[in-house]
């Protein structure tokens, strides 16, 4: 029989999907599941992007231009405009959603052995991607202690090697929910210029920050058009991740028409999609005022519920809506095993997330999770319950 | 400056992009264009398809299962039963285009410095996969003055190293319309077989065969079960090109479960284009008899066009809508430049594209074009008449 590649066998399952038998089983059973372990929101996709598609006129379904359809980029730019990002149609590349932007940028910038430094924990296909692409992912710890700050930047600076091509953050942060400050964006921009290396800005949660505080852009940085490269996807921003698709943003024409040659190779980006895309910018500022309210909402009742259960840490999000919990459990793995397979409270159990796949650093991460807070409020209620009832018979 | 990477600067650009500000720049002058160079047929999708979508209910438009709807690949399933390919829809991993189904093959099968041997020429995209995937290309040269058949298997062999991973073969061709016996066909799988090596199949044209004309299918070929693996496309069989919904294909349980892994990293499909892929799986018989009909039409008003103007040679497709015509001029990129730029028929020219970016092998079909059947005949009868002219005109 033929073989498969070095890299398709390194290739990682995703953390989560590996519970998937589990849950599938207990649901066959009869048991009900709160799903705490996905980012796949329940808040309903824009009622105008839904309309655009439902009332297109195509006769002939044909290939876009392969940057994406250029009026959307315009209206983008001037969307990115009004937040600071001073940024044309032309800096911008639509993509296959943000997963894709992250395969053009690693592809564009980093070849086979080099290194991308990520603070971790880190959203876990990253890993995927880094595998496919070859590149070799040094992830520098940042901690539930502190929040998951940006770790120190001598940690950073020991990690730099000739082979070092850009650090990438994911700001907010999955699965942290940390939202970098000003100053802290400002570090990163420091050791990019002094090194000249790359930061990739992962901000496909850029709308979702909390309590007033503000999202600070890589994109915003003075003296950074040349290093800064941004993702960004309509995925979590609209509650459309079905659409796929995001795109990749930079200042730097050599990024861009680099990645124009990965983005002409598979041709274009879905069209309805695209469509869709663009009627979900004329979206009125009342909607994320509303989905702010209800996610902050949700995120106060998920925090507290979890700092009132014995033994369970958590670092409170700013943004994004996740958050890393650690666990009086040695292994939050087989915990999260265990409560699909042998736990039920009135019939029903908990999925989560074990956050040892968020982590490249073995062993690290073993007694946290990450619990994702898209439920509706009376179901995270259920779930926080059945969380705390769970560690108490688990711990027995 | 931060530096792209090797792999960046080595992506290869379209050879059809390439001659596009010279058109852009022609058409800015008031001149008309007849487009002989791109793959967009200007068939109707199937209305079925486009009402699928205007008549969809989506509210929250959530990721999809990761290898694409379950009911699309059940009946996606059925219809390859129908044509003698016994698949089941666990067989099958609905991707973004054909193009992300290339991608997903080459890094399943193929590390950094592993080889693919391809028929040249071959659709210039491939280059691009392998470049991004760090696989090398080996070419094997099909010749005009054979129609482009299958090369000698002979001359597969020679080429066969430790580092051959496949055979890549595109059936029916483009850009050469050639479409594989079954002899060759099961000649390929004899030397796959013998040397242990998969063979890649892209039939994103299979529909496409003319006079009476039977496609085979590697998936057809007993004995290859872990050596086939199948590209496939709604792109061209429905005049879908926009939808980006392809699929890979293999009954190879390890090929599967490793293209999952790079399936599962980039989340899902796009939803509203799998939505109209599937319902185009109802298009009635009489909606290819109609479009067959209507391509072999062109496709003889062409070639008969061609044989007629003094110095062209072309090879009669027997499948998909290119061909590839051998012109008297020495250099067919300073005359498809020259279209654009100098010369004009009542203010008409064409575009054509240059097939010397279809080969690998330097210095090769320097003197060919491609040209897309993919015009309505009247268009198609002013674009050969500018062609001869021009050529005339071209050589004095
Ligand atoms: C941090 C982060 N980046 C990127 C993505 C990819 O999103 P998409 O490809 O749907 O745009 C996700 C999805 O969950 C994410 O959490
Ligand atoms: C031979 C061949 N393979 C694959 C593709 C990619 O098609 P898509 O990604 O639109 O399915 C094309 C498109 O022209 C093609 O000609």
């Amino acid at each position: 029989m033929p073989k498969i590649s070095v890299k398709g066998n390194s290739m990682p399952e995703s953390p989560i999907r590996k519970l998937v038998p589990f849950a599938e089983k207990a649901v066959k059973n009869g048991k009900k599941i709160y799903l705490l372990n996905i980012g796949q929101p329940d808040i309903k996709s824009p009622a105008a992007a839904m309309d655009a598609v439902r009332n297109h006129d195509i006769e002939v379904l044909s290939y876009s231009h392969s940057a994406g359809f250029e009026g959307y980029r315009k209206k983008l730019a001037d969307y990115y405009n009004k937040t600071a990002i001073p940024v044309t149609s032309e800096e911008i590349i639509i993509t296959t959603g943000g997963s894709e932007a992250l395969l053009f940028a690693m592809g564009s910038i980093a070849d086979t052995g080099d290194e991308i430094i990520i603070p971790e924990p880190f959203y876990a296909n990253y890993n995927g991607f880094a595998t496919a692409s070859g590149v070799k992912i040094v992830p520098v710890e940042s901690k539930i202690e502190t929040n998951f700050a940006l770790p120190p930047i001598s940690e950073f600076e020991k990690l730099i090697t000739p082979k070092t091509k850009a650090i990438l953050i994911c700001n907010p942060g999955n699965p942290t929910g940390y939202l970098y400050t000003k100053e802290e964006i400002q570090q990163l921009a420091e050791i990019a210029i002094k090194h000249d290396i790359f930061v990739v800005a992962d901000e496909v949660y850029r709308e979702f920050a909390y309590d007033g505080a503000k999202h600070y852009s890589i994109m915003s940085i003075p003296g950074m058009e040349q290093h800064a490269i941004m993702i960004d996807s309509v995925s979590k921003r609209y509650s459309m991740c079905g659409a796929r698709i995001g795109c990749l943003v930079s200042k730097n024409k050599e990024v861009i028409n680099t990645a124009m040659k990965f983005a002409q190779a598979r041709l274009s980006p879905p069209t309805f999609e695209q469509i869709a895309s663009e009627a979900a910018l004329d979206t009125p500022q009342s909607y994320f005022d509303d989905v702010i309210k209800e996610y902050t909402s949700r995120r106060n009742l998920l925090i507290s519920g979890l700092e009132e259960i014995e033994g369970v840490k958590v670092a409170v999000p700013k943004g994004a809506f996740y958050c890393i919990a650690e666990l009086p459990v040695t292994n939050a793995d087989d915990f999260a095993k265990w409560l699909l397979e042998d736990y039920q409270l009135n019939n029903e159990t908990i999925m989560v997330a074990p956050a040892a796949g968020f982590y490249s650093t073995p062993n690290t991460g073993l007694n946290q999770v990450r619990i994702a807070y898209v439920l509706k409020k009376e179901d995270l209620e259920k779930a926080i319950n059945i969380l705390k009832e769970a560690l108490i018979a688990y711990n027995k």
